[in-house]
């Protein structure tokens, strides 16, 4: 579906003509372009920008920055467009700043175990280069996105349960604040008390603060030894259950996910699998060889006791690549159920031990609306989605899937979790951001007002700056 | 010494009056009890608030600081007491809000791992409620601090290489605005991408932008088996070749921390032990019985290739307290070795791969200034401290420390490094601090005045408000 034409908050002609003289061809008003950088893979309706920029180095952002925060243009961020909750629409029209372009690994210390990179380097790009030294960056959301990107909407992915998300994983940032000013934060250091977290503050701010264009990341070594399976469940409780007797009982697992049986099926036919149809968890275990085994015992043991039918395991790296592939892949497996439908995830996350009661609530509820919903999660974080897909021509269907989705992040938040455990909020999660913080939004309105006076900054995500305003539509 | 009595900003008598209709005999004016509140364990000069304020609960505390706020009178928030750049001196006089009356463990989830306190709950109050359910908070900065503290300073101490910090280890907070209004960070899920991360911009603001009142924090499982060890070296930095080496083995130690022959003689003499007076490093392994006897052999190996004598071992519960408690005690150890002179230290932390040039520079450093300084350090993390005994009526000692104290804090900002790793920047380190952030900083005041605008809530503490101030002198 292309993408709708947003009407401007400001006349962009004047910027763009200070920025082709910058960029040449690297800024493009072409209709294709714009519309591809204002749509994301999910539900979201699309708002193409005035224009797209091509930066190459932090001085090119800077000077974008300037030139719009002088006429009030709204300027998007973009990494590489894979996040789901409408966060590089461009409501207002303006420039979107495509950082892909941006793509050097500017330092990486095997001694430290850190690496410094411009915005655009993707994760795979980044693992590329380290495979030779023994060390790997592990945040690993699915898409093989930029890692600029995953910090501005604070990633997690498969192995958060024993690596953290990017809130553990970045050490610092170069930011380009809203007046074009370049800040670094963070050092080298592995720890400090030094003022205000400014690094964490702009991990997860979506844009809305400033533009990341270098990231300091922590590395991390690889494993001696590293173990996948692949294990189906009676039911669905059976394979929740298993999840939370694991984490309960300090297995180190580095990743533990949940596809019921309908992901399964999905999963199967995209990927030319044939694995059993039923609600199942893949597994990896790190470690020393002796330690590896003795983790893969132990959860077998807990497993057996949840109705678990066979392991099937996978050592050798292919095998294990085309394990994680499928999974990486629930994404186009689960639009591929309904062709022509977008797709619309919940996200909630939940303490460990409410875990079952929210998964079987969150089916329980799809259910009853009459959606097939594939449920897919890093539940050993608490962490699940429930997929939509939709006809987003039909109001009727979109505000029943909507319904769900409050159910379910009301569900969550009752039982001490929150509406986003790592798809950020975009435009798709303000009313339910607002909701878990309480009074907490007045001081992240009065953070944004004082950091972007002018709003250029990805304006109309994660929350109202005026709170008497609509939510917006989609 | 007696606290200075400082100006205050603001005439307190018509707020002392509404605090004491609300606090009756919970609000003190006492000499004794103001000064003891202006001073803490370090060179930094004490400043006695105008009242010490005992409220026991967040209501309590939201009411001291509306009225405080309605009068523009100074609030400076006070949990032991042991921080130690001059936090809570009360450079404008007004309030010091003492939670220590706020001791109560609110929730303690053994399933989920975590628990929910008040600020004034102690990290060991903390762990002795837990003792019997396999559950610890592992934050440790040596003294008994409060958690609310501890969240306020963004603590961390001999733990941190294994557990993190704070920054890790608080999931959430309730936090009392400079307006009086209650807010609550973070929820009880592991990992959230729901919005600006208030919960780390609290963390670490030095009661710089509200109270802290609750702090829900992540508990860790006991491990199964625990063996600690004190092994002396021939040479300081054969002790710290053997910490890099062992970091950069990937051996997972709990504990890894130097002292210097220096701060040896002053353990020993203070803790009435015989260790040998040489450089020495302090180990713990956590694990599983097998894991720790592989830990243990591997950094014995390592150390053994860097000079190291016999490692004495304590495995017995009582033989770990006794090592730890002599670690604890290094302050106290410490200013004994100039009976009369206060302390300070420096707390720089850089990247593992330069802390032999660090500490041996900074040891250079000091004696070329003629100082016998102790040094000490959670080195794991690449965070060390060298302690300065002097007498605060000499002005000229005070600027030899302090001219040391510049170079060792430059020379870790151009290694990579940070200014303060665990201490924070109170009065004490606002320069390094502008040193280490540059433009940063100004992000800083915006988001200060912004959230404080009347800049009630511990005036004078982390960076200067208006950058062509004085910077405070002690």
């Amino acid at each position: 579906m292309p993408a709708a034409l947003s009407p401007s908050r400001t006349d962009p002609a004047p910027v763009l003509a200070e920025l082709r003289l910058l960029l040449g061809d690297r800024l493009s008003t072409a209709a294709a372009v714009r519309a591809q950088h204002g749509k994301d893979l999910t539900y979201h309706a699309g708002h193409a920008p005035d224009a797209v920029a091509f930066p190459r180095s932090t001085e090119e952002v800077a000077a974008i920055v300037r030139a719009c925060a002088r006429s009030g243009v709204p300027i998007v961020p973009y990494g590489t467009g894979t996040s789901l909750e409408g966060h590089i629409a461009a409501l207002e029209g303006g420039i979107t700043v495509d950082l892909s372009g941006m793509d050097r690994i500017l330092e990486a210390n095997a001694e430290d175990m850190d690496a410094r990179v411009e915005a655009g380097v993707t994760r795979k790009a980044l693992n590329a280069h380290l495979r030779d030294r023994g060390l790997f960056f592990p945040i690993d959301p699915g898409a093989d996105a930029s890692i600029g990107g995953m910090a501005a909407t604070r990633a997690s992915g498969t192995n958060a349960v024993r690596y953290g998300t990017m809130r553990e994983n970045v050490l610092g940032l170069t930011v380009v604040t809203p007046t074009g000013t370049v800040i670094r934060t963070g050092t080298r250091a592995r720890k400090s008390a030094a003022g205000y977290d400014l690094t964490r503050l702009y991990v997860g701010s979506e844009g809305t603060l400033g533009i990341i264009t270098e990231v300091q990341v922590r590395l991390h070594g690889v494993p001696e030894a590293i173990s996948a399976a692949v294990a189906p469940f009676e039911t669905l409780e059976g394979a929740v259950d298993t999840v939370i007797a694991t984490i309960q009982s300090g297995v180190p697992v580095s990743r533990i996910e949940l596809l019921d049986a309908l992901q399964m099926r999905a999963v199967n036919a995209y990927s030319k699998l044939a694995y059993p149809e039923r609600p199942t968890l893949f597994f990896e275990f790190n470690g020393t060889p002796a330690g590896v085994e003795e983790q893969a015992r132990l959860v077998e043991e807990i497993a057996a006791g949840f109705g678990a039918g066979a392991f099937h395991w996978a050592t050798r790296p292919e095998d294990r690549s085309r394990l994680w592939q499928a999974r990486h892949d629930v994404l186009w497996a689960t639009k591929m159920l309904r062709p022509g439908a977008e797709m619309k995830s919940t996200d909630v996350c939940v303490p460990i031990s409410r875990l079952a009661e929210a998964v079987l609530a969150a089916r329980a509820d799809a259910e009853a609306a009459g959606f097939a919903a594939p449920i897919v999660g890093h539940v050993g974080d608490g962490n699940f989605h429930m997929s939509f897909l939709i006809d987003v021509n039909d109001p009727a269907e979109m505000a029943a899937a909507e319904a769900v989705n409050d159910k379910v992040v009301m569900r969550a938040l009752d039982l001490g979790g929150t509406c986003t455990g790592e798809h950020g909020v975009g435009s798709g999660k303000m009313r339910h951001l607002e909701a878990e913080h309480g009074a907490g939004i007045e001081i992240m309105r009065a953070i944004k007002r004082a950091l972007d006076p002018g709003n250029i900054m990805n304006p109309g995500k994660i929350f109202r700056l005026d709170p008497a305003a609509a939510f917006p539509e989609r």
